[in-house]
């Protein structure tokens, strides 16, 4: 390193300083085509951190990139098949989804699709816990949120805990009582636990679907689930029961098929997914998508595109909890004030973040997260957007009886162009928000929404929301809830949990036995 | 494209179905060598969007993704010096930042930083409206947001509209009257608008400082900014005014120079930055960090980041705005609703973020990003923070007036070695968080901050707040008004905007010249 004294005297005089261009796109035309060459085989600054650059004196020490230097290492060992330590279990909310011990209803029927694509077979891996009674009228089924596996709980088969393991058990201090109830969770379609996903083999191909996988929604998902239930001699459930994306597919649950559900739980859901959170999945998928790892998907006989997922599970994990709890417990402390600032993780709350990240990144099959962060998006149950969706499945089940053969299913083609104009802000869009009425005290449920609501319209429904919840705000609850009581239900209970209840934002479901367990189970008595 | 029927006829018995690992992680020894080799040479599906993976019989289409094509296509054209087209300007709240007919200020001496490095020599770009009288005492120090340039308002150099064009004009009407006042604006030290900043040639070796610059603080910004005021000869601000950054570089001025500065305005600051807005400024970070063309900051003389760019834009873009505006202007529309989902921007919000970040990805400089975006989460204005980096500095000057050639300047050292030990949640974080009281309606400022801004207790302050916005929260604007009048200050001016003034969140103070420029411009008078 150099000292300051002699930086200062091999300091170039000030007038023989060119200004560098403001532009800050060079030219390549500018450079001797070897020198990008060069650049382009071997990267500077890629070995053990240490940079590779000219070592020429500079005013300042070259900055190290220790999180940098630790991906290229994972991706070197997943090249050279060194065995890659597993990542402690234990810390953070959520425990490890395992897989391993559950049961698979394979199902010998195609399950065609909400958006016209076609599973020609499909497994549904599950859990149960408890005891179906002889008239089979015990059943809940647990729904599960984006990343988990049906391994709510402990079983003989695996051991290890499962995700909701402290709200399932023997007796009413339980949030579902095994006792009284026979528990069902299921992965889902989609995912990678089990259940059919893009992992699993075409079988027109015997390769993995990747991203020939068709597009799934959350119907799609209750619709296999159903099946199961059919497979399983369950007519109708005692309750549907669910969290996050959970809580989606329980309300889905109850609409799509009213007559075989009983009593509805719906944990820090939504009737229908809103533009932050659309954008906040987005831009997950958006970085996934652009790790060259993920080659359009096909990653299966390759690397991982584990950097794109930790990426993408550091900006999912800042919706996960809420900045107050942060507040209190990082607050502003570094990992280590003696040092100076670094741009790999250095403040707590960014080590949080990376932990995070590296526990997942190579525990998900990247192209479940894409499908089935989608589904969520696509999540409305308003009546018209039900009955385009009906319209369309009945279009594809005419053209599927129909001699079709070397015909095209056009509604299968999963892809959309670009739109030519980019979007463009309206000119007078400040004047026009400030007369429409959309603050929050004022905010109605939508019409369309409240009629798609409607088929819920006698049973007894729990929504549960939490305040500090930034992924699904408390007034997406409070919107079920409206919609539910303007469609005439007259059995909506809402329990909203306020900052001074829990500060623990969407992962309050993940951990709060007694103000979410405790609502659930005495709904459920 | 298969018809459903050749499909299930070619559907392989399902007894001959050998379930799919369900590992997502391949082990690579099950792989050739040479398939490998195949994969990392010509990635599968990169040609015009046209999978290149083995055209075998599928279920279902493989997906197109039009976004990475573009992607794919602007690296090329990088690459082969094909002229990139210009975004157009004019949609999105902020013009594009242009930069020409500023006038530079050249230190002939060097800015010894917060942190320990050293910029031997600077530049300060600047622009100017009105006109200074003759007691130099009617000076406006304007300070900006992370990514503008000096061009607030359009000069006769420089027509094009600035950042805060409708804010700034003659007369009483104007948040910033210029027949009353002087307003200087500069692009800050990091920057890249004609500041020194991280794409500037380093004296020592004439190259880009790239990761080779120094650690900087606003504070570092700040004192910059003022050698320039000592330059104009101005000994005294009138008032310091800044938005987002810039509201918080605005208290820094009247804190670290209290006899230079008269009022203080502060609109969408903090006193000090909080966890939640540090997490989304770091996976802005660690994104851009990963794109390979950033190379540890080493892409000067080759292809920009321009993905990682886009990408931390469009996460920026999150933060920018609001949920219930976008709920008002996006809803759950789609692009083309005529067609079926896609994992390219599809729902119209989508389309908005994709515009955003394409509109920045080359326009702004990624290293420059990085330092500044660093430079807002250290920022913090309690005593003693202050006081730590008062004695690094003496620390450091000490170092330098000894004769100390060869040796090491400790300090300077930018680095920092990720923590032995991941981040473990703590097992009672649950018990501990619920006995604290920490809501938002309790909140109190720290007694640090409180001291930390004492230093402002005779000057009369505006704050301004929007509820709307997520990246600095009303909170931290009350905290800063908390703080100020707890240490004494008697002349703390609060305006916060409701929901039902501006939804607009963070972009309000670019947008709404009636209730944040009207506020300004009546405490100015």
């Amino acid at each position: 390193m150099q000292s300051l004294q002699r930086i200062v005297l091999r300091q170039q005089p000030l007038r023989h300083l060119s200004r560098y261009p403001s532009n800050i796109l060079r030219k390549p035309s500018q450079l001797p085509t070897n020198h990008l060459r060069l650049i382009h085989s071997t990267r500077p600054g890629r070995q053990n951190g240490t940079a590779t650059e000219p070592q020429s004196t500079s005013s300042n020490p070259q900055m190290s990139f220790p999180c940098l230097d630790a991906l290229e290492t994972r991706t070197s060992n997943l090249l050279n098949k060194t065995t890659i330590p597993k990542q402690t279990s234990g810390s953070g909310p959520e425990p490890s989804y395992t897989s391993g011990g559950y049961q698979t209803f394979v199902s010998p029927n195609p399950l065609h699709l909400d958006w016209g694509g076609t599973l020609p077979t499909y497994f549904v891996a599950y859990e149960t816990w408890g005891t179906l009674n002889p008239s089979k009228t015990n059943a809940i089924l647990l729904q599960t949120g984006l990343s988990a596996s049906s391994h709510a709980h402990s079983t003989p088969a695996n051991p290890s805990p499962g995700w909701w393991e402290k709200f399932i058990g023997p007796g009413p201090s339980y949030a579902l009582d095994t006792d009284k109830y026979f528990i069902i969770c299921t992965n889902v379609i989609g995912g990678c636990y089990g259940s059919t996903g893009p992992s699993s083999p075409d079988p027109a191909s015997g390769q993995p679907y990747a991203t020939k996988f068709p597009i799934v929604t959350l119907e799609d998902m209750v619709r296999a689930q159903f099946t199961l239930l059919d497979h399983l001699g369950i007519e109708k459930l005692a309750a549907s029961v669910g969290s996050s994306m959970g809580g989606m597919q329980s309300l889905a649950s109850g609409v799509l098929f009213p007559e075989r559900v009983g009593k509805v739980v719906s944990i820090s859901g939504c009737g229908r997914s809103h533009p932050y959170s659309i954008a906040m999945r987005f831009v997950q998928r958006q970085v996934l998508m652009s790790d060259p790892n993920w080659s359009r998907g096909h990653y299966y006989d390759s690397i991982p595109p584990h950097v794109g997922m930790k990426l993408a599970r550091e900006i999912a994990t800042v919706t996960y909890r809420s900045g107050p709890e942060w507040e209190n417990r990082f607050s502003r402390r570094r990992a280590d004030a003696s040092q100076p600032p670094a741009l790999c993780p250095d403040f707590l709350i960014e080590t949080y973040l990376d932990h995070a990240g590296e526990k997942w990144c190579l525990e998900y099959d990247a192209n479940s997260l894409l499908y089935i962060s989608k589904a969520m998006d696509l999540f409305d149950l308003s009546k018209g957007v039900q009955d385009a969706a009906r319209d369309r499945r009945d279009g594809y089940e005419t053209r599927r009886n129909e001699d079709v053969v070397g015909g095209d299913l056009e509604g299968a083609q999963c892809t959309l162009t670009l739109p030519e104009q980019a979007y463009q802000e309206q000119e007078d869009v400040v004047g026009e928000e400030k007369s429409a009425d959309v603050s929050s005290s004022a905010r109605q449920p939508p019409k369309d929404l409240v009629a798609g609501l409607a088929a819920l319209k006698n049973h007894k429904v729990l929504v549960i929301g939490v305040e500090s919840d930034i992924l699904f705000p408390a007034w997406q609850q409070r919107e079920v809830v409206d919609a539910l009581r303007q469609g005439g239900n007259t059995n909506v209970e809402h329990v909203e949990l306020g900052e001074d209840i829990s500060m623990f934002g969407h992962d309050t479901f993940l951990l709060d036995t007694e103000n979410v367990g405790g609502p659930v189970g005495r709904f459920l008595q």
